[in-house]
């Protein structure tokens, strides 16, 4: 019998589906449990079997319940909570939402060849909640008070450790504690960049800041991201025209393309941003998945013009929202006074978590295993898409994506839409730019790709 | 032999330094622990004695060591992980920030009468660990992956349902979870105000709103909050001269003076509002401490105008950050769409914790003890007031804010400076208005006065 109970004026029926959403979303009822049939549930709830069929009903239309025939009610293989989301449910163009809602509405057998995390089995659960235990028990009576403002202080002297290691010189003061990599991006907007100054951004660029730099009224112009870093000529030109108060470059791994700036284009950046006094926004959230020792716009600059945004997303967990800011001392005061504004601070549990796992070394064994596991994947992966008769802009010196473009002209979109019907999910270039145009360039995930039914799959789209 | 390791090319010094405060700051060496002698510690590490020697002064200045005269170096009483946070550390004017790095740098026998929030130990801290244990198994093999983008849904569920319960009609897709209400408030202030729109706030009101309304640079006009609500005459006449676009309202024991809107004047607040079409944030994060049914606003008004701020900070764990806003269909779609802009999504294990408190009955159960408690405390402590001559701005119906104000008119901010120097914290008037002029009104909370060593440091103040 499922713990389910009445109170309240609420219709019965929506009290029900309620709660048969709520066994079904923390695991309660299993993907693929058999739920009670209408006429024993309404027996032993002592309601009408109207009421049962009906709140079915509305779960089966919610794909928290399929309906078999003549064989009853099962629970959905994947919980789909998204789908409710206002938001994810409506529009029907391929964009960047139409790529979260595909990868989260997917069963468990689809191929996520379009995702931009790891899949989840290859972080080591069991030594995540250890750590997560650990750190939870380190809070001891701490977790009633607020946590401090810049961040859980240990954790923020590792990580001054940690880019010092790197090579970016750099005191505890100076790193600011964000909600995930998205928050420092969204403070460092905040105060670099005044109402109507321009933002630079490359193309292609990871989807989420177009609707960001949109939601935010800040206007922005593009230069196009070439294999080995910006288009220089482009980034001149493109500086000269619209006077920018500051671009944001994806210097290690870059989302989409997987290229990482080499040495001589990431000093005529810093050279063109220091004569046109511009600020650096470098996004690093990639850089711990760089096979050897990896290089950045910081590295040159040393912060005085550059902010240095990390997280570790990618890397343990994006559920815990635990990203970073380093600045210079001026200006990692103001981002930590807008951060007392707009969130008056970071959790203290989840910071915990993440000094666990860096200072138990799990986190760099991890990523020592992570990156072993990928540098097979990827040269699989490349050979599967070249076997396809795809092409690559570049062969990635890490990470996991690879973006690639059918020699044979496909075009992404529609390719995307007909994958969604047989279970493989793909990004197709045109999320990654501004305007969406007509685009053959789709980036896959090495990860999520290296089986044959991945492969099986996407040639039965090229056919 | 404590776990100082050396490596890279930084100084020992600062090594050193930033090994101990680690050490310190995550418990290994408890406050009051000995630290080793100066000599040993140098023999043990193979370094020399100055190095060591240089190393404490730092952690002496720091206030994480305290020097005693002939017996050594030893692990201060307070971490004081703050103390070096610049913008803790800068300016010496007794303001909201004064207040936050006076409460945290006072030792462990300091009356924190100034305090937001309840004393640690009122809070089963087993229960906690408990419930947070089982939100963490209970992430499975999730934690790899992106949250939800408005927040763990079977929560979001369990708050309609108690918003229902609390008599205001409201669907799972109008709520939007949050990193605290702070983060609330700044998403509703980014989505309402428009640049040069005017805000409505009361007077006195919570502390951190002026720093985040100046850095969001949103103008403001004030209304005095009376013993029933809002001045009506003033906010009449200040709504016809401003033509602000919202107006932000703590209806429910209101912070600092702990009264609750009576019905009558919240029908005003609506009828003006609907008069002049302005928007109502409505903040509700000491709610739950109410004695008996309370009333909002967003009761008369279903969520029509008013946008509702809730959150755990204040019954559960501030440092867990999950607060939430529930607003009409129309801008909780604004809301979810701009939290994707500033920090993609909340994080979930967080989320989990509070379900698991709620859906247990352990919050329930905890707000029942914590409601009963403060009953006695705040009789006790008002009765202590009025014995030292306090007078009381109102009588709260629940929660542990008393306003008062000594009949001699001492003035607060130097009773506040004077009462630092004896380990009493006070929280002076001054700090809860934009002007911060000379005020002789004082905010204690409760839950931290009730005791006799209280009323004697008090009493020193008043001689």
């Amino acid at each position: 019998m499922l713990p389910i109970r009445f109170s309240g004026r609420r219709p019965l029926v929506a009290q029900l589906e309620a709660q048969m959403r709520q066994l079904i979303e923390t695991g309660y009822l299993r993907p693929g449990t058999r739920a009670p049939s209408v006429r024993q549930f309404a027996a032993d709830l002592g309601i009408s079997t109207f009421t049962v069929a009906n709140a079915y009903d509305r779960l089966v239309a919610a794909n928290y319940l399929v309906s078999r025939r003549a064989r009853g009610y099962f629970v959905a293989e994947k919980k789909l909570d998204n789908l409710s989301d206002p938001e994810l449910r409506e529009g029907s163009a391929i964009d960047a939402l139409w790529l979260i809602r595909t990868l989260r509405a997917q069963g468990r057998d689809a191929i996520r060849a379009g995702a931009g995390i790891l899949p989840s089995e290859w972080i080591d659960g069991a030594e995540f909640q250890r750590c997560a235990r650990a750190a939870l028990r380190s809070t001891a009576e701490g977790f009633m008070e607020y946590p401090s403002l810049l961040g859980h202080r240990p954790l923020r002297d590792m990580l001054a450790l940690k880019l010092i290691e790197q090579g970016i010189s750099v005191q505890t003061e100076q790193i600011v504690l964000t909600s995930g990599a998205s928050h420092a991006l969204d403070l460092a907007l905040r105060v670099v960049v005044a109402p109507g100054d321009t933002l630079l951004v490359e193309e292609p660029c990871f989807y989420a800041l177009f609707a960001q730099l949109r939601q935010m009224q800040i206007p922005f112009a593009t230069v196009p991201r070439n294999a080995d870093g910006l288009d220089l000529e482009a980034l001149e030109s493109t500086v000269r025209q619209h006077k920018p108060k500051a671009i944001l470059v994806n210097s290690v791994l870059h989302n989409p393309t997987g290229g990482t700036l080499a040495t001589h284009n990431a000093h005529r950046i810093l050279s063109i941003a220091e004569e046109y006094d511009m600020q650096i926004i470098e996004d690093d959230i990639y850089g711990d998945f760089y096979e050897g020792r990896s290089f950045r716009l910081a590295n040159l600059d040393q912060l005085k013009r550059v902010a240095y945004i990390g997280g570790f997303s990618k890397t343990v967990a994006a559920s815990l929202r635990v990203g970073f800011i380093a600045a210079n001392r001026n200006l990692a005061h103001r981002l930590g006074t807008l951060k007392l504004s707009t969130c008056l601070a970071t959790p203290d549990l989840n910071e915990r978590v993440i000094y666990e796992l860096l200072a138990s070394g799990s986190y760099r064994r991890q990523m020592e295993r992570v990156r072993q596991r990928l540098t097979g994947a990827r040269r699989r992966v490349i050979s599967r898409l070249q076997a396809l008769g795809f092409e690559l802009a570049l062969v990635p010196d890490g990470g996991f994506f690879l973006w690639a473009r059918t020699l044979t002209g496909h075009d992404a979109l529609s390719m995307a839409k007909d994958a969604a019907q047989i279970g493989l999910v793909l990004a197709p270039g045109p999320i990654f730019s501004p305007n969406g145009g007509p685009s053959t360039w789709v980036r896959f995930n090495a990860a999520h790709c290296d089986t044959d039914a991945f492969a099986e799959r996407l040639a039965t789209l090229l056919v």
